[in-house]
């Protein structure tokens, strides 16, 4: 046993040894060879004790950062998972890796995209090439739902059991993620009338960092994150994690099955639905509400103050299907490229006051449809969020006369 | 202070032997005489004191019911509620009393009318008096809330505090009463083309009866029922009554000005608020979905699977007012007479699984306005209720060709 202590004890040191190299300028294929043949497989407790015990050393939290993805590289291969718990369906893991694996995908279009690019003329215009990328960003941007879910859910834990390093340094990598997604985006803005020479200068400067940040996250999260937190919390920590994971929403997916642990077993799904809703003018249970709304001859889709899609009905015959995988998108992110201003331009315009709905009706398929956009604002008339009112006009634009007798139409 | 007592003792006593001389057949204006000459005015936790001795005594709870309003009637004048304390606005009391009186006033009306009836020929026909009756007897239907509210919030009360006969006789009375109503709907149901000697007969056989006991259970409360109670309960058992009120409804009135005792004085009423309605679709905080609700371009009534009135929504151009005292009333005594058939075959249809909508269309006012009924089924297709959608159309009806961009109607 102390055998084994030391053994790790060895490999910690040596790991902040190799560590403190790349830090100092050291060739990563170099570390990575010594890495290797020096130790065998890695457990992934110790590369978060090594770089836990250099911050206390006082390497800067900065430092770590700055090098967190050569860790990455260099343990590449190195890292030994074999022994990680298994992840039931559902769990929090296994969604957070359900959502890594979607990410996965869609890298793939957007790497497919990039070598799209690189056959054309480089004098050609890249309009088209700038329209998709940014429509594919437009999902990426749903990866700040899983960064939302591990900061506010799982990083507390973490720190909870007094593991403080990993979450800091990854919550600074979300950031630099956060940052080059804004700047790419800024880039789509300003990205007018650009050829395909300019648009693969974009890729390298900016698109590919990006994409390689997500990456190397999806890296870290599978071969030490996950399987740390699997070892450290108790199953009351993730119970408490996935009851709260609904109010972030999910990234690119949506879990159906809930994982329930042992002792949560009697529980029932349904047990607050007989407490009543309580408004000024009456009060609904938790299944009539919901089932009214989904009754309502009209779809609703509701974004909150922050501009995140908090709610949309789920009638039988909705017009425009909506994802559970939307909850908790920013709303300009779920509009194609070509309409982002104008639901910008909608929303200012209900925050500042000076509008308070907007209409759009159209032809579909021989049906005619009126989409509203109606600012919601509470008793203080303080804006807190928009709700659109889509429906189909036929059947009401046909009728004529009255009916003021009970008739029914089928 | 024994003497207070004995004194006391004395006029329970003399109490107990009245109210059996009126059991064995005693004229209730001598016994009335005989009381006040005896005794002064009579505290009124003495006469619940009486029965209740006279209950343990053995005498039959059917007895004390029959003879219960005789009682009433012998201590009329005699009851001596002075030192009752004083019930501050908003209070559950408070509230009782504020339907008591919306009670009285609608009752004055009945009298009315039957006074108005006894002035006309007698072989006329009395369709437009069975008509006027019905609609004021659908609006004295709104006493079961009242009725309810007291057998729920109230008598469990008194029972914790061993108060166990007048809540067993008052129940009695109250479903004596509700026994009256139903077969003055009997008749109404049955009175075609009755002439003004049946409606005299109706009057004086179940009409005026039914009002009676209503009148004479409004007596007991004010004399009796509330005093005892405002003596009895705590802060505490008065505001969890209130809080509960909402979901009963009220009869008549609704008390926009609600109590809160000096311990609940920091309780905010938004202490909930930020807790989110989880539904299967996303969820809102209450204050956003109350808020959207109201927002939409449609006006919403709810009735549950009981045929109760439970939520209309709140907008600012709603088409069909709606007063809060409806909360809780049966659909049934919504309506006018004449559409009431339409109400039950529409509800029938709806919980028979036979239909699922029923439709409607009129002008009004030049404004074509549409209202629809939805059946509202949960998701194991179980009705659980109604939604009245109602909405005007003019705007949908007057639109031509398309709108793809955004353009603001003001």
């Amino acid at each position: 046993m102390s055998e084994l202590i030391n053994n790790s004890r060895n490999r910690v040191n040596e790991l902040k040894k190799l560590i403190l190299e790349l830090h100092n300028g050291k060739n990563v294929q170099e570390t990575s060879d010594k890495l290797k043949e020096a130790m065998g497989s890695v457990p992934y407790g110790e590369v978060v004790q090594a770089e836990e015990e250099l911050i206390k050393d006082g390497l800067e939290r900065d430092e770590i950062l700055k090098f967190c993805d050569l860790h990455s590289e260099a343990l590449k291969g190195s890292l030994d998972t074999t022994h990680a718990k298994q992840v039931p369906e559902g769990h929090p893991v296994d969604v957070f890796k359900c959502e890594n694996k979607e990410l996965e995908k869609l890298i793939h279009q957007i790497k497919h995209l990039f070598a799209e690019a690189s056959t054309r003329l480089e004098s050609e215009s890249a309009d088209d090439l700038i329209f998709k990328t940014r429509g594919l960003f437009n999902s990426l941007m749903d990866i700040e739902k899983h960064y939302l879910r591990k900061e506010n859910l799982v990083f507390p834990y973490m720190e909870k059991y007094n593991i403080t390093g990993p979450p800091m340094v990854m919550w600074g990598k979300h950031d630099e993620t956060r940052s080059f997604l804004k700047s790419s985006f800024s880039l789509f803005d300003d990205a007018v009338n650009v050829n395909v020479q300019s648009y693969l200068d974009f890729v390298d400067m900016m698109f590919n960092p990006t994409i390689k940040a997500i990456e190397e996250m999806i890296y870290k999260e599978e071969n030490i994150l996950f399987p740390m937190c699997m070892d450290t919390f108790t199953e009351i920590d993730w119970y408490e994690i996935l009851k709260q994971s609904e109010d972030f929403g999910y990234c690119l997916c949506y879990p159906e099955t809930k994982w329930k642990p042992a002792f949560a077993e009697g529980e029932s799904a349904s047990v607050d639905s007989s407490e009543r809703i309580r408004f000024e003018t009456g009060s609904f249970t938790r299944e009539e509400l919901e089932s009214v709304i989904n009754t309502l001859p009209v779809d609703i889709t509701f974004v909150d103050k922050d501009d995140k899609v908090r709610f949309f009905s789920n009638g039988k015959s909705r017009i425009f299907a909506r994802p559970k995988a939307v909850l908790g998108r920013q709303v300009q992110f779920c509009h194609p490229p070509s309409s982002v201003h104008i639901v910008n331009q909608i929303v200012d315009d209900f925050k500042s006051g000076k509008q308070d709905s907007a209409k759009f009706w159209i032809n579909m398929r021989g049906k005619f449809i009126h989409i509203a956009y109606y600012a919601v604002r509470n008793s203080a008339n303080e804006y807190i969020g928009t709700v659109e009112v889509s429906q189909e006009l036929d059947e009401y634009r046909n009728l004529t006369g009255e009916r003021r007798i009970l008739q029914y139409d089928n």
